[in-house]
């Protein structure tokens, strides 16, 4: 797959060079990732030049070359054989997150197609192949051919890669998340977009969430990963558009796979939460807008229209038989706890991070890569941010298996407060 | 050697720590430093650690904690048993640098204890073991009890180390040496204090080379790792002093093993380049003044004294019986090859770190660890740095097994211009 090149290139020079802030050239990019894969440059040497990343950045040259060269690594999907604009998305991860699911149909629906590799979900945020996997039977693996098939019949499929896409990420990833060297833009930002670039849409629209249940903490970091994206996208020739989106509170109102896919379906059919609709009716705009190149208000109104008039909802419900799954068989647990407000107030937080950790060690989500999942465990949250809420009120019903759960953990999630505070707006900012 | 401690300590919190610039605690280095000793953590984790305190720091404490956490990762040397003043020196290393070969005699002819722990060279410089092994049958591996003996019967021997110590330098070191992690004043304090400490004398004198042929290249850098050692001996109850000094100019005359040796003697016997006498005067000046708490100038006093009326030779050649060398017998080279000036003019500059690795290539020193040295090649500088030179006058004597050696490439080292330039100090300066 490499040409070898890099015979006088040494990785010490090269540690060296990024540990004094130089810049780094294609071929020595080229070299090291060449060489890791097929390890004649040792981990030690790579991580070592990753935190020197981490810490001397790398500038807009460098992480189009790194990214590339990533892509090159492996295989990337040929979409060629698929009339039509095909248009992407991407969530950086958030807690209750099920955008996807509402997002793909609806552009379906409004004619584009959406060719969505999908991923599994670690840590705090849930997979959106873990969310559809809750619904039995349903096939989360096609094969490439299948996958063309099903995107040529009805214009959308969600499922795993069935290529070997871009190793070199998958091979630097695991050493970063075991090295201290994952928080670093261009490395963040880099990973993204050769996966991305790997699937070969025409577009992306990329939602960036920011606060404290995303990677992404503060708007000033968050800015910087999406314009690093964007400008990556359009060194690609890929249009590329970036939606800042607040991830201080969980999204929707469910968490947990099964309960994801409930909301999933009653926003499609028009009802559900107004702020998580509102976040997928944008999104969507945005993916019609520059998929057929017109103003976003005109791709607003096409997709509310589809929305309301039942074809998203109906494009979903084919992507779901053509993947075989059995839409009136999703996994939900029918044990519940009911989580009362210990007093009377404003629920001014939930804080989506720990919230997420609790879920997951409900079993919904994995703490290691290893853990399965209990797809029918979650929560639904009966007030969200800034409603008033009475003591003894329900503030959340727990899905479990076993009634005994500790919910004494939430008391420090939900936050009750005297007076009321200023919500953070839905979207923070656009960046094309 | 360790206790068990950090069960809860996690090595990537650690590493994210000191990327995000924060100070680590005295047990969590000795947790790294433990957990890497066992291999629980591992080397790509050290290494990604490594580069953040390469570009972040450490603070005093961090470094005294890390030098104390290293000391104590093997043996150290009991030197109890001996009655008087023990006095260390080290030097960071410089091209033509036996200045050890010199002040150790003149030391212990001086009184105090010279107990002189060395090492072999390799790169640009050479290291005192190997030019003490070109002296035909000097032992340079006593035992523990052999070293402890000579030092009562004579007060000076010059030996590797028989104990095992320091051990996670070593360790560290190998990992920095191909992970770009060498040039951190921290690293490079701590691994010098603890392998000096380790052998326990009571007073130590460095010497810092500063300039071309240098580790360290310019004033601020080498007067920061001098400040950093000096420290770090204070911090362990170890008056030390450090002296700042030229290496822009190879040290004497000559460079390599034998070369070094013959240098060495012509020195205690009172004649030789005056530059080198200078400095060997000093800095055993400096280790007499702090090992009997006498004013540097009456130290002095004493030193020359010792020189001229012959006891230091005296010392040196007891030294070598003690450790069954034959004086009579140094590997020199009978064969040479002259190499003269081009044009006439100012010798301005001999570019000592290129020097260095000419006479390196040439045999006298160790591209890596494996390579076997001949002790009998080198040069014998016949003009230093600010002599004027005439045309084809011989610069230098290069001591060969083979004639046909190539001296084109000395062309860029021997610097003559037209004009003379101002001749850096010997000293630069003296830190305490």
């Amino acid at each position: 797959m490499y040409n070898i090149i890099g015979d006088n290139m040494n990785i010490v020079d090269i540690i060296n060079k990024k540990r004094e802030k130089g810049t780094l050239s294609r071929d020595e990019i080229f070299y090291v990732i060449n060489a890791y894969m097929n390890d004649t440059v040792k981990d030690y040497q790579v991580s070592a030049l990753l935190m020197a990343i981490c810490l001397n950045g790398m500038i807009e040259q460098e992480i189009t070359s790194l990214t590339s060269i990533m892509i090159e690594s492996g295989d990337t999907f040929d979409l060629s054989s698929i009339n039509g604009i095909k248009v992407d998305k991407h969530s950086t991860g958030g807690v209750g997150d099920k955008t996807t699911l509402v997002v793909a149909p609806i552009v379906a629906a409004c004619g584009l197609i959406v060719p969505k590799m999908s991923g599994r979900g670690l840590g705090h945020t849930g997979g959106t192949i873990d969310k559809l996997e809750s619904i039995s039977n349903f096939k989360v693996d096609l094969s490439n051919n299948d996958f063309l098939n099903q995107l040529k019949d009805i214009g959308v499929a969600i499922t795993t890669s069935s290529l070997n896409t871009v190793p070199a990420d998958k091979k630097l990833y695991a050493l970063r998340d075991v090295t201290g060297t994952v928080s670093s833009i261009p490395l963040i930002a880099s990973s993204i977009m050769s996966k991305k670039l790997a699937t070969n849409a025409d577009k992306i629209v990329l939602d960036v969430k920011v606060g404290e249940g995303a990677l992404m903490k503060n708007i000033e970091q968050a800015t910087l990963l999406a314009r690093t994206m964007v400008q990556i996208g359009k060194s690609f020739g890929k249009e590329t558009v970036a939606l800042l989106t607040n991830m201080n509170c969980p999204l929707g109102t469910s968490i947990g796979n099964g309960l994801e896919v409930r909301e999933a379906i009653e926003t499609l059919k028009g009802n559900g939460d107004e702020n998580f609709k509102e976040l997928c009716i944008t999104i969507a705009s945005y993916m019609v807008s520059i998929g057929k190149g017109i103003k976003v208000e005109t791709a607003r109104s096409e997709v509310v229209n589809n929305l309301n008039n039942g074809k998203a909802y109906e494009k979903f419900l084919e992507m779901v038989a053509a993947q075989q799954g059995e839409i009136n068989n999703i996994d939900i647990s029918n044990k519940t706890v009911e989580y009362r407000a210990l007093k009377s107030g404003y629920l001014n937080s939930i804080r989506a991070f720990e919230l997420g950790k609790y879920i997951m060690k409900m079993g919904a989500g994995r703490e290691t890569k290893e853990d399965i999942i209990d797809y029918g465990v979650g929560i639904i949250l009966n007030h969200n941010c800034g409603d008033y809420v009475n003591k003894g009120e329900s503030l959340a019903t727990l899905y479990v298996r076993n009634e005994d759960i500790d919910t004494k953990l939430l008391d420090d999630i939900f936050i009750i407060e005297k007076n009321s505070k200023k919500l953070e707006p839905l979207i923070y900012d656009i960046i094309k």
